[in-house]
């Protein structure tokens, strides 16, 4: 039996690590890495596999013969929207260790504005003694809109921390022990909601999603004074402009951004310098790569054995 | 049948929530406040019941026919100490409220430590994009000092997190699905240590506890490269000076401290300015006026009843 073609990836994060860890990975058939000067111009055409996160405009004239296309991340709005993509399955990227690190950074970020943090910084760099006395997480809704995977895995985190948690998707998902909304509920969702987290996916439908209508409709006489943004999702499910004015006019007490309309955010934007605003910079969740590499070598074990793709992206709604 | 006495406070702080709330408390019985100057001077002989946090040195002469005496918040040092302490049961507060406010502190800081929170804010504050990969949860473990009620839903709530935890306490204390350790295994608890979380009680044995000698004991290989030291237990328990000393030699890589050896911290002490050092004033868990009321009324009402009280400090062990 002839050896298999390599994997073809095409991955627009951490090079280093990934030229790397690719030496180990796919050791039945190789693996042709585009970010690797030696490799940048090969013959892609017997490619059948390829492992991509924001890749060249031209990959899919240079692979013609893909048979499953696996994003790098849990977001695949940086492939759905490429000419000639082929219609060919995309599977997300669902990894334990990703889903733990995006429930670290929204749970962290949760409880640095239920605590005050920003406040206590303040103090801090004063040398001044100034005691807090914070509501209690019960005191507080978090409402989480995006109930896929991570959404759920945040979920189950803020509710042991002690938050009163409440859920939002387009179509409803059921969750034990949390009450859940739908998309024609959404008003009812944030007017309840004090601390917003968006873990929605980048589509037309989410695109500039959260903007100041938005956040006028959060819960405003909650107990922590004023509603805050938490978002990891897509950047531009937000309008950042609305951010600054939301804040500057307190609509908004407070954010926790960690995705942006252009990344890398610019030196002289705005948001850096905000007043309780925490920035990270697109690495809430950073998917690692050993971790990548096995599952889509488990995905191209499934699908060659004839067993269905997992984490298959339903390419109507967008992820 | 006649009115029972009034039930004595003596709580050194926040002396406006204090009044506020005991208007409502004890509506049996009463209330006699020492922080109200109209109850200052009264007459405290037939007092039964005592809430003290820091109380009057003279207290117990004033008020020589108590049966019990509840402290306002978890510790008790600041009565154990007292000349002419009488010889009756001392409750400690024991509250929901109060262990789930310290969790939140103990996990947020945590996860400071973990996701490089002091370096995102200095990236922030210069407006620079600098991405941040931290190791996940799992790879760090966290050592929990002490195991009571406090330690056991802290090291819980760690462990959901995805932290590898272990636990430490004088005499072991056996909780499923944690290592724990007792008084003669301290040096290989703290060698397994990457972030060491301080939930003892001030004792003649815990003061001075955390000093220098203890902290180059801490791991020093783990994933986040130094060892991180976390205190919300006693503050006396801690030696500042070697803290100070240890973040300057990098023998620990950063510490999250809510408590002092003296209280209010001094505006010039140099920890409010050392790298990687959260400063909190001493509110990780505040105690609820209204809890702290309910609490006595339960603890009170089950004594009348001929019931054994809860919570009852060890005098002996000191807490």
């Amino acid at each position: 039996m002839s050896t298999p073609p390599p994997v073809l990836v095409d991955i627009k994060f951490n090079p280093e690590g990934v030229t790397r860890v690719l030496k180990t990975a796919f050791a039945d058939r190789g693996s042709i890495n585009l970010a690797d000067p030696a490799d940048r111009l090969r013959d892609l055409s017997a490619a059948e596999y390829a492992l991509l996160w924001k890749p060249d405009a031209d990959l899919f004239q240079r692979a013609p013969n893909l048979k499953v296309i696996f994003s790098g991340g849990a977001g695949v709005d940086h492939i759905i929207g490429m000419d000639s993509l082929p219609e060919i399955p995309i599977v997300r990227f669902v990894d334990r260790s990703l889903t733990t690190r995006m429930s670290e950074w929204v749970v962290m970020q949760s409880l640095m504005h239920l605590r005050g943090q920003y406040a206590h910084d303040i103090s801090q760099r004063r040398g001044e003694w100034a005691k807090l006395i914070a509501p209690e997480a019960a005191e507080v809704t978090v409402g989480v809109m995006g109930l896929g995977v991570l959404g759920q895995d945040a979920v189950t985190k803020l509710k042991v921390m002690g938050f009163n948690v409440i859920g939002w998707s387009r179509t409803r998902k059921e969750i034990d022990g949390v009450e859940t909304f739908d998309a024609r509920e959404l008003d009812a969702f944030l007017a309840r909601t004090d601390i917003l987290v968006g873990l929605l996916p980048l589509t037309p439908d989410t695109t500039g999603f959260y903007d100041s209508g938005l956040f006028k409709k959060l819960r405003r006489d909650g107990a922590l004074g004023r509603p805050v943004f938490i978002n990891a999702g897509g950047g531009r499910s937000q309008v950042e402009a609305d951010i600054v004015s939301a804040i500057r006019d307190g609509i908004l007490g407070g954010a926790s951004l960690d995705v942006f309309e252009v990344e890398p955010l610019a030196s002289d934007n705005p948001l850096w310098a905000l007043e309780n605003v925490f920035i990270t910079p697109h690495d809430a969740a950073v998917s690692e790569e050993n971790a990548l590499f096995r599952h889509v070598e488990t995905q191209i074990a499934r699908f060659e054995r004839g067993e269905p793709l997992q984490f298959v992206v339903d390419r109507a709604a967008g992820y």
